[in-house]
């Protein structure tokens, strides 16, 4: 989609130095961009990155100039070079009408200009609202309901039930609404504990790739408008979590955590059952938090059994000194 | 279904007090229940839940008391609610009849009452026993054998030649059979080493959604009876998983580990190549056990690489109260 | 297919001590052999299972012996056994002709001999080189390119524009080309950022089940040949691999990583952002690799933060005998 320079300026507000009218159509890195494409540079650091680049516009900070070149001045050049983007780019459609081949039950409501790919199959009962796209060999089960304008990549399970939101991402082969992980020991083995509770995912959710996402067992899980998912993550029963919290690639959050607003949770973090994990408190790659904890609002933690960051770090640098120590002690001998 | 207290005292071995011929239809937590709900309780912390709730019935501990509601006594509450619930629930069916729409090589041979969802695939020689549902886009490889109500979500995929027990439930995307993961480092790169084994999975076994579980490379991969496995697990080639082990999710067990019966393994477990873990042993989340290690009966481990977790706790409790001691002095100072 | 003794013996570079045209049709370990079986013994530990098999012939490294059998004599029997089997071993079929029900765009241009197999959809501008067999239910994305001789197994999802070479192997479940995850914090929420990026996968790449793969967010992210992955592994947006790098399940690989040649990854380990891993390094299962780090070729690390594994056996070593020291004070007072 054209858009001119001023158009993106407005949209995005930032101040435009330069060629006002100048068509945009795209987004790129320096290297790649031609004269109709939108770069971003962030900090001095990639300013000859943008002097060298064929980018027909700028987006650059207070502070760094660039003479010769069309700039949109920004306070925070990333941020409005993702919103232009937005503009910018037209999505790619991932179903187009409704293929012949989908098999969709004459009780569900589709509403106008719900897309179905080929080989999706649509129980009964089920409500999509408009302008959804659901991909090639999505099946989504009975009685789930999804909003508007949501975007399933092919082969994506929705178990029966589940509630979306509107403009739902999910990606090829996210799992969403299966059964908790819930067993209870008896005398002739493992009696499964039922898995029965519901799924209720925000508006603006995006889950990646191959996620998987319990329904609760007796209660529901809930996902929070604006939560940001990536890839292989999982998500068990009755976990709440709270808006705009992000998840990074293979994480896994055990039964009943209640997750706060604005949590930023680093890649392969384990969160054990019935932790509470207050807002805005971030979650170090790899950390594990054990059974029954809480992490306070705004903490930092890192390792396994968690701690606050910089405890952390004060606690590996005196066994780094400590056992160095020893080690010259014993070359010395 | 619905069901009297009295039939589901009889068949969970709890004693009634109170309405015997009352109706019971589903099962519930305490705050969404229903007069026709059962819902259990298992220690005094949760009574007054009980006491508000609308639930018909309560399996209660020895102990505890609910004025003016049936109650149904039992020493377990949890597990007998788990086993009213198989009564009181019927399960959704993934699949009611032969879909017309599935691909069912003549060669195949299905058990009646076999159903099979939209867009599924049977392959030549696989044979299926009663009762077993296949859902929506499964694959079943050629030459595989199926038990008796097994259970398939959506999207599974069995690599040919693997054989499943009765009753198995394998959850949306679930991969059984997949090569496994051997190579040998030759001048020209690296050389794929034959991954033709087996794959065999007991009764009763239960997969996790997105979970992989690779064949054998010359012998045979073996899951057990009552198996429970959660979902974004990975099990390698020619592992031997006892009965009744519960394994949680996206833990990861490598090529030829022998695990015991009624081993508990926590989330983001992490098991090296050839490694013993005998009956009843405990892995604590994110454990890491290093190549070849055994791990005795009945013991619980922490930590990379994994130790006895009372060790675990004293060499973590040390840790942090020297390193503590000398910021102490440091700030002294 | 059968072969004789002496044709392997050419192809692997072994030499025949025994009964040279004798036929084989199969290799196996030695406990399941037949006569017609080739099997292989690394150590003279295993001479005994190689001495009670049925096999027709052993390949052995020099300085065993086993007087009565045809030997093909090797430096590396385990080598030479995969590339045997290679040779011997007929691939199971992934799909047959194109199945009717396959969805193919006009648009999209198959090259003499492609494979396709039920419910899989081909998109607009798809390009698929000779030989290549594509599963069931597989979704090539509009302008995929796919060289010669891949193996796609059933439910692998390519998204839109991802180029693959020749005798590419992807497993059930794979998804490569999905949006990488960047969002930018703004005053209304998480802003995406944009993931137009491409994704190029070498020649002889093996990727297994259900892992997951990201698109460049606006360059590109690049799989070299002979890059081995095992299941359920998550590879970021703009992450370069380097030739004949191996790596274990359920690792992940974060945005914009540099990961050299003939790298050894174990399972679980995780790699943050910008990290450069150089040629030949090994990184022990569950490592954590810090933002931005750089580990030196051929260097192997271990742990979280990863460290030189002799450091960290070391410092784990002078923990251990200090906090059991203080432990043994506190007992004996």
């Amino acid at each position: 989609m054209k858009r001119t320079v001023q158009e993106i300026a407005e949209a995005v507000g930032a101040k435009v130095e330069g060629k006002a009218q100048q068509s945009l159509s795209g987004v790129a890195d320096p290297e790649s961009a031609s004269p109709s494409d939108l770069i971003y540079i962030a900090s001095a650091k990639h300013l000859d990155r943008a002097k060298a680049s064929r980018a027909g516009c700028v987006l650059l900070p207070l502070g760094l100039d660039l003479p010769g070149k069309t700039i949109l001045r920004s306070d925070n050049p990333k941020l409005a070079f993702a919103a232009a983007a937005a503009l910018l780019l037209e999505q790619h459609p991932i179903a187009v009408g409704v293929h012949p081949s989908a098999v969709i039950s004459p009780k569900a409501r589709l509403a106008p200009g719900v897309a179905v790919g080929a080989f999706a199959v649509i129980q009964d009962d089920v409500e999509i609202g408009a302008g959804t796209q659901i991909g090639t060999a999505c099946v989504i089960g009975g009685g789930s309901c999804l909003g508007e304008h949501c975007r399933l990549y092919s082969r994506v399970a929705v178990y029966p039930g589940a509630r979306l939101g509107n403009r739902v991402i999910l990606h090829s082969g996210v799992v969403v609404g299966s059964d908790g992980f819930g067993y209870v020991r008896g005398p002739q083995g493992n009696v499964k504990f039922p898995q029965l509770g519901g799924l209720e995912i925000g508006d603006d959710v995006e889950i990646g790739a191959n996620t998987t996402i319990d329904r609760g067992s007796l209660g529901i899980t809930r996902i929070a408008r604006g939560v940001k998912i990536d890839n292989l993550v999982q998500v068990g029963h009755n976990v709440e979590i709270g808006e705009n919290t992000i998840i990074a690639a293979q994480t896994g959050i055990s039964g009943s955590c209640r997750i706060g607003k604005n949590v930023l949770i680093g890649g392969q973090v384990g969160i054990a059952d019935g932790c509470t994990i207050e807002d805005g408190a971030v979650l170090g790659a790899q950390a594990g938090i054990p059974t029954g904890k809480i992490i306070r609002a705004g903490q930092t933690v890192w390792g396994t059994p968690a701690r606050p960051l910089d405890k952390f770090k004060q606690q590996y640098g005196w066994l780094t000194r400590e056992a160095a120590k020893h080690r010259r002690h014993k070359n010395e001998e």
